[in-house]
């Protein structure tokens, strides 16, 4: 849709590869989703404040004094550095928007406002352009005005308090669960108002709060509540209403087992030489195994402990009983299946230093998958090809 | 896109009103992704197997003998039984998706081409139809055939090696977040190549992986080992790169702080009385106080247990300090910007008996956001009007 020339950083097609994203987000919900649309094809320049650019440049870790928690969520895209505040660099804002498909922010609601450009007057002057503002917690509301970062939203909306053991400390999901989710639904939202735009010609405000989206992701939790007026509380390593579904303890390490009906808990039974298994009422059907998951598993875990998950990984494999290692993450990214759907790939830092990143998940039967993608940008580092594309060099900007 | 007509379920507009999906899908990915799409707008035909239906309706918890797992997460969704080996069946099936703009479907790689529905038999006959699949290890490599389930992938795909405490027992996360995950990406599939579809004519086969979602959401875990070499291990409730980012225990309780920069956490000082940390030089700046997060963690907690929450929070929030309550589920549905952003919707089992659940956390200007969603099907409990709207009674199916 974007009339803007195709930029030549080495992007590749995609089924977004006719879109024009700016963006000006930091650090992680609003970029994590304009990675996902710049793996998905589409043009991201970011609009980078001049003091610094995105926070993210200075959080670690770091290698040679560049950030790779920087580089990895921001590969492939564009940046230009500009102050919102000064006329000279807003007439350049303004010409990417008169461009642009799609912005992103992840200010608190309001500083777009303050600046001019709050979704009522950007509608009125770019009837097609979508504006998704990823907040923490959301642009309505009583608590609309207030930051939030992942580990706040974690707190509130109730993950935490299913994460963990039993009596135990509170636990983080290890990683910022909080923004990739706001992230995911942002793309969500972006590409939902597109499909609209194709019908109406107009674009929409896409208003994504990361509380909100810590809420979608509660799953069963609600239910479990919903039903019972209780609120539940941390399982360890085993799903609530799935029996066998956990982490057990083996010789020298543990693996996952998941006999999420009666077929499997049977053919595990079986694969284990554990027939009484089959015959004790306490483990009859998936909810007495779930009232009784304590009793199975330690049953289960006496037989475990007899061998290492070498011997009984292929054995439950071969029965057909969905299992796996616990990896690490070097494991997990030197895993052969990871590797063959190339879900690591090569990018590089700034200075062109090479790093690896997590891949695309989304593969497409019409694009290719590619194996490396461009380098993150160097702070301003595509200001004057993006202003030569402009028509604005002449002017001196 | 679907000359179908609209069914008469009482679903609101959204951008995606003008969809048809048909889905084949189970449990928790697949249905997942439909349900974000019915949210949207899309209509969305479950197409159930004869013999009890999606797995889901046997998983608890339960009602009066009705799932509220399987009520949440299909609500406003319809429902047809049919047997894809049964000629009579076949032809509805294909009826339905010669309307249809999207089929879901979350089998084991290869089921669906034994069944005679592979994509380039379903290409060829549809050519405009998306076909998305979520599998636990995608449709390549050489893991493809396995099952897998949420556990299975959260343990090798590594968010459990970064999730729990050093030194302690393996922690799952405690939603099932590698189905979430793999059905965000799902949506994200069929919505890039919906927008794809828009410029070719042409549907295309979406293909996600519920491992492959898993190294996606590793976030900084991956830039870690990419600079280190060494695999990451699980941190409590703090942020493995930014400090003070954790829970922290208070009088009677925990709150979370998110001192993301140097500016927050000189408010946070001053909101604390603590000078002191702003001349230590183990805290000068967020890679110091990283280094140092367990001393700082005790200062911090030192302070913070002279009064319970309900007499910090309002003191952090006063001095701009991101922080927060940790809530239970309850709590989380209960929190007046939850209520306020709709999160929490009315909807209900197949019987009418009503049921809380989250609500759609993607809020677009352009349309309604309802406080209400039908209810989940009954098993079939939309055949007549499908088969009536598809022509197809007389012939006695």
């Amino acid at each position: 849709m974007s009339d803007a020339p195709s930029d030549t950083a080495g992007r590749h097609p995609g089924p977004l590869d006719d879109l024009l994203v700016i963006d000006l987000s930091r650090v992680l919900a609003g970029p994590y989703a304009t990675m996902v649309l710049s793996d998905l094809g589409a043009r991201v320049i970011k609009v980078e404040n001049p003091a610094g650019g995105d926070d993210s440049r200075q959080i670690g870790p770091f290698k040679e004094g560049e950030s790779a928690y920087f580089a990895s969520i921001n590969r492939g895209k564009q940046s230009i550095a500009l102050d919102l505040k000064a006329p000279a660099d807003r007439a350049v804002f303004e010409a990417l928007l008169a461009r642009a498909d799609v912005l992103v922010e992840n200010y608190r609601p309001g500083v777009m406002a303050r600046l001019g450009y709050g979704w009522p007057a950007l509608h009125l002057r770019y009837p097609r352009l979508i504006y998704a503002a990823a907040s923490g917690f959301g642009q309505t509301g009583p608590d609309a005005h207030k930051a939030a970062y992942d580990m706040v939203v974690q707190a509130m909306g109730g993950i935490m308090s299913v994460t963990g053991w039993p009596g135990g400390a509170p636990t983080r999901v290890g990683t910022s669960i909080g923004d990739i989710t706001a992230g995911l639904f942002t793309v969500i939202g972006i590409l939902s108002a597109l499909h609209d735009r194709a019908r109406t010609g107009s674009g929409q405000f896409v208003d994504v709060a990361m509380l909100d989206g810590q809420i979608a992701i509660l799953e069963n939790a609600v239910a479990r509540y919903a039903v019972s007026g209780v609120a539940p509380g941390p399982l360890g390593a085993r799903h609530p209403s799935i029996t066998p579904f956990a982490a057990y303890a083996c010789q020298g390490g543990h693996i996952v087992i998941a006999a999420g009906n009666d077929a499997l808990f049977a053919a595990l039974a079986a694969a284990l030489d554990m027939p009484v298994l089959l015959t004790d009422p306490r483990f009859a059907s998936n909810a007495a195994r779930s009232a009784h998951a304590e009793e199975l598993a330690a049953l289960l875990e006496a037989r475990l402990a007899e061998a290492p998950p070498a011997v009984w990984l292929p054995r439950l494999e071969a029965a057909g009983v969905p299992c796996g290692p616990l990896q690490n993450v070097a494991e997990a990214l030197a895993h052969p299946q990871v590797r063959a759907r190339n879900m690591v790939i090569e990018t590089a830092f700034p200075s062109g230093a090479p790093l690896i990143a997590a891949g695309n998940p989304v593969k497409l039967s019409g694009h290719h998958d590619p194996a490396s993608r461009p380098p993150a940008p160097a702070l301003d580092g595509d200001r004057a090809a993006i202003l030569k594309e402009l028509g604005l060099k002449e002017l001196g900007l």
